[in-house]
């Protein structure tokens, strides 16, 4: 399977911008068949207050983003798992919408809210989910549920071979931290984060830290970006070494859990 | 708290000579509060067979190690927390003790066996430990209990602020892998590993990894020891620093853990 990272800086507020760049990026790399795209992506990260997010938001599978995306996954055949800003019912939510070949699959609304996100944005509510593209098992979280291993681990445990991951990373901790969900998990690991700064109204500027990498189950970086400028990775995988969860012939790390004895 | 950690390589099967190491260290290194020491370290590591262990294995709390280790405890006023292989009725187990003062304080069975231990040894049936120092809450958990997320999560919600980690390690990525730990916890951790080759019967031979550490709640290695060498590390720390779980101002990384969504 070939997976893609588009890291790149969003136009702030410019979703038809930013939906045209992602869309030529992957016209340009035919047979990606799995793209990750940074968290917000269509719409820029930072937001004074809940009525910035009004004009920007979008119901799913509904407005121009879905619309455009269910078109290009159509034209091109592949999956995108990209970072939405969306509305449902009087909340919005930091999320993760899946299209594939044509159609909307789902999304996943962040669970683990960072920082002044908590003022914008309602919680998700749901277990991160798993998607199936062919034979291949997909979970999905954003960015700053990386550092609660009870989500990569929820994925892994549902199945998922991959893990779609997308970000706005700005603590330097996350890329290295990636490394070892993916071998306590033994799963592929895909951070698509973003670069560039924003400084918006009277907020204080934020820089993300790029370094969009994928890792394999035996945690190696299969690759990485830099961490400052627009890039693509491009890295081709076998999603069934996922399947093997032997460290060793006589460990299995999903057998060998004991949750009797854990208290979480 | 003045933190210790002997890396060294035990002379195989001499619990007497090994013992004697301990204690000519503990008594050098004077003022240590807390000395975290290799998995096995009475007795080694590889043994061809069940029938091997026999001879070695100890009742805690008697026997030689319980002992000698109540004396130095008692005399230099000190902590320790060292592997030791334990009989309990029938079975055997790789253990950690726990000695402070001149006192046995309890012991942790390992939970999840690495590779050919399953022949050896009966896998802990309890959650792993916290005990009390002073005001200091500190967790064991050892060697291979590294790579299931689980054990440090456990030992860290039941008010763990230092995560003892006696290891005996082959592989090669459990020392990053702490930094998460550490991390995604905001506890310290101070892994004790060994160094040397064994090469027992007709075993192949074994080598370990060294690279004791000592880690940071926000993942700074304050010190670390070199792949190979006999060698003490001591760091001083303040252990209060692992009751701070925020790592913003709006995240608490206890309170902001959503059990009704994890599948664990």
């Amino acid at each position: 399977m070939r997976i893609g990272v588009f890291q790149f800086s969003p136009k702030w507020g410019d979703i038809g911008y930013n939906l045209a760049a992602i869309s030529d990026t992957i016209f340009y790399y035919k047979g990606v068949e799995l793209w990750v795209l940074p968290e917000l992506c269509t719409t820029g990260y930072v937001f004074e207050s809940k009525k910035d997010l009004e004009p920007l938001a979008e119901v799913f599978p509904s407005g121009k983003t879905s619309e455009a995306m269910e078109e290009v996954t159509r034209t091109s055949g592949t999956t995108v798992i990209m970072g939405v800003l969306e509305k449902l019912g009087e909340n919005y939510f930091n999320s993760a919408a899946v299209f594939s070949k044509g159609f909307f699959m789902g999304i996943y609304r962040k669970i683990h809210l960072f920082n002044e996100e908590k003022h914008l944005f309602t919680p998700g509510f749901e277990s991160p989910p798993v998607f199936r593209v062919k034979d291949v098992k997909i979970g999905v979280m954003i960015c700053f549920d990386w550092i609660f291993p009870e989500v990569a681990r929820t994925l892994a445990l549902s199945g998922a071979m991959i893990i779609a991951h997308p970000a706005n990373l700005v603590l330097p901790y996350c890329q290295d931290a990636m490394i070892t969900r993916s071998i306590e998990n033994r799963v592929f690991t895909v951070t698509a984060n973003r670069v560039g700064t924003e400084q918006i109204g009277s907020k204080p500027p934020v820089t993300f830290t790029g370094k969009s990498q994928i890792v394999s189950p035996t945690g190696e970086r299969l690759g990485v970006l830099s961490e400052n400028e627009e890039n693509v990775l491009i890295v081709d995988i076998d999603p069934s070494e996922a399947l093997d969860k032997n460290i060793t012939k006589l460990n299995n790390l999903f057998e060998d859990r004991n949750p009797d004895v854990y208290k979480l």
